[in-house]
């Protein structure tokens, strides 16, 4: 079959891959319908030293199960299932608690541990299909395009946008200052709508992007960044946002973030750290009481919460993709991510 | 009057000064009955580069008011008053909040800004007195020393642990771990006792404190420190603790915290921190969802909680005490601190 590799810094390539095929009895295999590609891919795509072997690409896909292992019990072959972007068993202490991101027996997509390769591919072989994938009644691999859009959304960046709005404690009533107009940041504004935030105030500088902010429920936009961007926030928000939701990960996030949290509030990550040290101590975050929480988001927890209303329309998560290639395209896809000139990039195989 | 300067590292003296008045209609003239030394006195007793001027010293006392301003309403001469670490007006949003250390007009003492001394001297202007003191009924200067001492905890340490506790999220059942044995640490194991901790483990190597640390309620205790003492902490609790309560403010005391705690787990610090940038990222806080709280207690919000079971001897917080000094012996007292020949010391002017 056909996958997506990435070389070196800047090197995509879509290759031919031996077939996966089910191998232990926990396994599925699953025909990729829709994948794309992640703002976290871009992180290696910058950086990633040049490498013969290449590594495996893409943790966020739907499709339709071909196969399922003796054990399987969840999904059967014909299944629509969403793929999160991390593997789970669903029964260790962590799946139990809805932190399926810390799962004591799985892992990540690409993960040599797991030996299964990326969802940027004709197929994908699932590891504890049972804990990992959810099958959604009703939907097909002919099913309409935004409706496939949005359940994809659903492998990764809406319930992680959602991740970044519940760990923030966002509540009726709530001011959220959300950092990062990439798609994550634009699906953490639509869970702070959901969620019933009153004033949402958005952070981002591309106009396309910023008025699907608007229309996921930002009540206000700050283009500008740096001490700037930071006194427009303090200012709308009468001195400071008690809950901040990062969606970007790079220090300039990390230290908006600080520069606009209110004393006492919450600054919740989601945006994977391109940093290990950040200022934490009592100019920062320490003097005011400020608590620092969020990482990887348990999407599996969200699933079943976020599925209705993306199933009869009421929400469009899905909207955040403004590109489509095929797979043979996916190099196209990574750069035109990578030059801003697409928001979020779905891959059809 | 007699009040304690640091002129520098190592030198404090008990010098003569101005007598303190009531300056400001909101004023009180407090006379100190017993204030303390903290152990974030001894961060500037390390380090500070010496100044002729010198810098008032102490934040921690209870006392008799002895005269007050025309505005003052909730505190008259004669009533014994407890005096939390910070000033505050009682009635901005953050005071309101139960945020009294970011109040929006007050301040801590020995504040340039405020123009008050320390506490640990015959007497102190306190600002703001209608929202910074709290009136003790039935209390005098003449009361049982165990009491006295009991009611000056509350000025810091006792609500600085239970502020520790809180933030932390301990509730009946809870698995904590403490690390710290000084008056804090040991208060934050009092203090999770109280919240209904089932669990909870004292990191910490000094054994008359971890005895007391037994007595206020720790299950464990664990001596060692680094590697083997994360290690110890993990086989306890069964892979790491789900709440972290770090009262020391060190390094290695929060690469401590990050080693012990359980993912998805939280790390509360009320030890003031000796860093500003510390390891948030994936391989330290992020990877793992766990969130970092605490700040500077609002020892103020906490004082209504905790007074009733200290006066009426339930809980004795008045035991961390184990040295008392005279005002003019007050250099020893901070040597013997210093020197950890004191857990902590209390001072009668």
């Amino acid at each position: 079959m056909r996958a997506t590799y990435l070389y070196g810094a800047g090197d995509v390539r879509v290759i031919a891959v031996p077939d996966p095929a089910v191998r232990q009895p926990t396994d599925a295999l699953v025909r990729v319908v829709r994948a794309c590609v992640c703002g976290s891919d871009l992180h290696p795509y910058h950086s990633m030293s040049a490498t013969p072997e290449g590594v495996s690409m893409g943790h966020e896909f739907v499709g339709v199960v071909e196969e399922v292992g003796a054990d399987v019990r969840t999904v059967s072959p014909g299944d629509f299932v969403i793929a999160p972007f991390a593997v789970s068993d669903g029964t260790c202490e962590f799946c139990r608690a809805g932190l399926q991101t810390s799962c004591l027996h799985g892992g990540f997509w690409n993960d040599p541990g797991l030996g299964t390769g990326g969802g940027q591919a004709e197929a994908v072989r699932v590891p504890l299909a049972d804990g990992t994938l959810v099958p959604v009644a009703g939907v097909d691999a002919g099913t309409d395009e935004a409706r496939l859009a949005g359940l994809l959304t659903l492998s990764d960046v809406y319930g992680t946008g959602w991740h970044a709005a519940t760990r923030g404690g966002v509540t009726p009533g709530s001011t959220v200052t959300v950092i990062g107009d990439g798609a994550v940041g634009l699906l953490a504004v639509l869970s702070a709508r959901q969620l019933g935030a009153e004033r949402i105030v958005l952070m981002g500088r591309h106009r396309a992007r910023t008025d699907l902010g608007r229309e996921f429920g930002a009540t206000d936009v700050v283009a500008e960044r740096g001490d700037a961007g930071i006194a427009a926030v303090r200012d709308l928000t009468g001195g400071g946002s008690p809950i901040v939701l990062e969606a970007v990960g790079h220090m300039p996030a990390y230290e908006q973030a600080v520069g606009v949290v209110r004393p006492g509030g919450v600054i919740s990550r989601v945006g994977v750290p391109q940093y290990e040290q950040a200022p934490v101590g009592f100019g920062s975050l320490f003097g005011r009481n400020v608590t620092l929480t969020g990482g990887p988001a348990p999407v599996r927890a969200y699933v079943e919460r976020l599925l209705p209303a993306v199933l009869d329309g009421t929400v469009e998560p899905g909207k955040v993709f403004d590109l489509t290639v095929g797979l043979e395209e996916t190099p196209k896809g990574y750069a035109a991510m990578d030059d801003r000139n697409a928001l979020k990039v779905m891959i059809r195989p």
